[in-house]
C-alpha cells in the first residue's frame, strides 16, 4: 500500500451531531486554523446519536470513495471523557482517526485490514467532552501538514471489533442500514449473489429500480456493492416491514 | 453567450439525497478525485424524494445565482439505470449535468433557452443505480479540468419539459413551491405585478415583510423575482390553505 | 487586538434559513462570485426561525472557535427589508457582518465588547427581502478582497443588546440553549463554578459524561465553557423537564 500525501489536502468529517449546533462547524474551524488549504468534506452528521454501527458504515462507505491520502475524523463517541483510547488508522492508503470503540469494524472487515496505533497527542489544554473538536481534529490537520509530533503516534494496537459482520452464507443475510429511501441494504457481498435469487419469499433480483413496476418490490445490488430490498419509487422498509437487525430470508 | 472557464472551478450539487447518508459525499469525492481544486457547493439536498418540479425551481434559482462557467450537477433522477438520456446543458454561460425528465424545464422557461447534448460518457464500470456519482460528477469534474473525452458529448437533443410554466397572465397564477418559512412562490413574475395587485381576495401588495403588521398577510415580489405570498413573522402556507398547485387568485 | 487578513479567506455563514431552498447556496454564491478562494463555512441554518437569542449563542461559539481574520455572516433578520441598519462588528480580531438587532449580544458580554460600524454600502439592485445574499454576503467578500468601497463603513456605533445575560452569581442561572443531545446550556461561566455544585436539587457536578451510571444526569462544564446539564447518553432536558429560559436551581 502506497501512502501519499495530497496537493490539497482532503479531510472528512463523520459524526452524530446534527446540523443544530455550532459543534460541527467548530471541528472545521479546529482543522482551517492549522491548515488553511484543506478540503472539508461533511460524510455526514445524522449518524442516530451513539449510534457506532450507523455510523461505521457510513465510513466505510466514505473510505471506499475516497482516493489514497485523505484524511477522515470520525466521531460517534460515547465514551469521551473516558479511558477509551482514540485510534489513528490505516487502510486503503487513508488514515482514519476515531475513538477505539468499533466505528471502524465494517471497514475492517470490508476493506482492511485496518491497522491502528494509539493517537498519544493531547493539546495543552482540551475540553473534556468534545475531543473531535480538541483533539482528533487538530491531528488530522496536522498530519496533513506534517506538525504532527513524533511522539503523537504510539505504538500498533489492536483494534475493538463490534457490529454486524459479512454475510458468509445467504442464510446469514441481516438488515444493517436502511437509508433515506428506504432501501434496505444487507451485510450480503454482491460476489456471494447468484442469478435467480429471491428475498423475503417473493421478491425477484433486478438490475435496477426501473426494472419493476412503480411500487414493486425487487433486490439488486446497490451502490456499494451490498445487496439491497429496494421498492420502485417507494420505501422498502415500510413496504416489508424490516428494520434494521432482522434477518433477511434469501433463497 | 461567452462561455469561461473559471480558474477556481464551481461544481454545484443538488439532489434529493438528503444528509442521512454518504451518498452526497461520494459525489464530492468522485468530484475531487479528479479536479481537487474544486469548490462544491450544496444547493440543497432536501428536494422531496423524485420530484423533479421541485428540484427544477431550486436549480432555476442556482443558474440565476452563480456566475457564468459554474457547472452544475442536478440528480433527482427516478429513471436512473433504465434507458433515460443524460444531458449536458448550457444556459447562461453555465453547463448543467442532469437527466433527461424535465428537471431544466423551469430552468429553460426562465433563462433559456436551454441548449442540451446528450452525455454519452460512460465510466468502465459504473453502478445501476448511482449515476450522479458514477457519470454526472466525474462528468463536470472533467470537465473543469479539460480532461472530458472528446466523444463525451453526442450531438444536440432536445430536452424534456415537465411541469408548471410562467404564467404569461395573472389569472394563470398557481402556487410553485413553499418554502421553509411557509412562502408561498407564485408562476409569475414580478414584471406582470403592478400596483394596487390584491391576491386572495384581500392580501394587499407590499414591497417587504415588515410592511405589515406581525401576523399579516402581504404579497409581494420575492427574493427570486416571482411573486409570493407571505405573512409578517408568520407561515402563509398555513394560514391561508395554499398547497403547491393550488391556484393563486389574483386581481 | 491585531486584525490580520487570511491568506486564504474564512467566511462563516449564520442563519435560519433551513437547507431546504437555495437560499444557503445563493449566499455563498454571492461569495465566491467576488472571492473566489474564500473558504466558505456554514455554521448552521437550522436557528430556530427569526430567533435572535438563540443564533447569537450560536454565533459567540464560532467566534470563539475561528482564528483572527475570520469573517462571519449571520443572518436572523425579522426587519429585513425596514429601517433596521446593518452593522459591521469587530471583536476577537474577527469581523462579523449582521443586522443590528441583538444578534451580536452573547458575544458582546462574554468575548466582547463589540466594536460596531454602520454598514452603508447598498448594491445597485437589491431585493427587499435578502439583504444576507444582496448586502451583507457581498460586503464579506468585498472586505476579504481589499475592494469594499471606502464609504461602505459609517461611523461606530452604539449596538443593540438582547436576550439573556451571563450570570454574576449561581442564583442568575438559566437555561439558554438546549442543544441536540438534550444536553441544557446555563449562563454559568465555568470560573463561577466551584466543586461540589448541585444543579436541580441533586444533581452532582462532574468532569465528563462517563463519570456517572448511563441514564444518570450530572453538571458539567460544557465544550463551550457553560455549566451545562445533560445525562449520560440521555437527553436532560426530557428527564428534567427543563426548557429554554427556565431558572436552573444551582446550589
Amino acid at each position: 500500500m502506497v501512502y501519499r500525501r495530497l496537493v490539497r489536502p482532503i479531510i472528512t468529517l463523520l459524526t452524530d451531531f446534527g446540523l443544530r449546533d455550532s459543534y460541527v462547524a467548530e471541528m472545521k474551524a479546529a482543522v482551517y486554523t492549522r491548515c488553511p488549504d484543506a478540503t472539508v468534506v461533511d460524510i455526514t452528521h445524522q449518524v442516530p446519536p451513539q449510534n457506532i454501527t450507523a455510523g461505521g458504515l457510513q465510513l466505510e462507505r466514505a473510505v471506499r470513495a475516497f482516493p489514497a491520502g485523505t484524511i477522515h475524523v470520525a466521531v460517534i463517541d460515547p465514551g469521551v471523557g473516558t479511558s477509551r483510547r482514540l485510534l489513528c488508522c490505516h487502510v486503503a492508503g487513508q488514515t482514519l482517526f476515531v475513538p477505539d470503540n468499533g466505528l471502524v469494524s465494517w471497514t475492517h472487515w470490508r476493506l482492511g485490514p485496518v491497522e491502528a496505533n494509539e493517537l498519544r497527542w493531547r493539546p495543552a489544554q482540551e475540553s473534556a467532552t468534545f475531543h473531535g473538536r480538541d483533539i482528533l481534529a487538530p491531528a488530522a490537520a496536522m498530519l496533513a501538514t506534517n506538525t504532527l509530533p513524533f511522539d503523537a503516534i504510539g505504538p500498533a494496537n489492536e483494534i475493538t471489533l463490534s457490529g454486524p459482520k459479512p454475510a458468509t452464507a445467504l442464510s446469514e443475510a441481516v438488515a444493517i442500514d436502511i437509508d433515506i429511501f428506504g432501501n434496505v441494504v444487507t451485510n450480503v457481498f454482491g460476489d456471494l449473489v447468484k442469478p435467480g435469487l429471491t428475498a423475503c419469499g417473493s421478491v425477484p433480483l433486478h438490475r435496477t429500480y426501473g426494472d419493476v413496476p412503480r411500487g414493486q418490490p425487487l433486490a439488486l445490488i446497490g451502490s456499494s456493492g451490498l445487496l439491497e430490498i429496494a421498492v420502485h419509487a417507494g420505501n422498502a422498509a415500510e413496504m416489508l416491514g424490516l428494520k434494521i437487525g432482522d434477518k433477511v430470508p434469501l433463497a
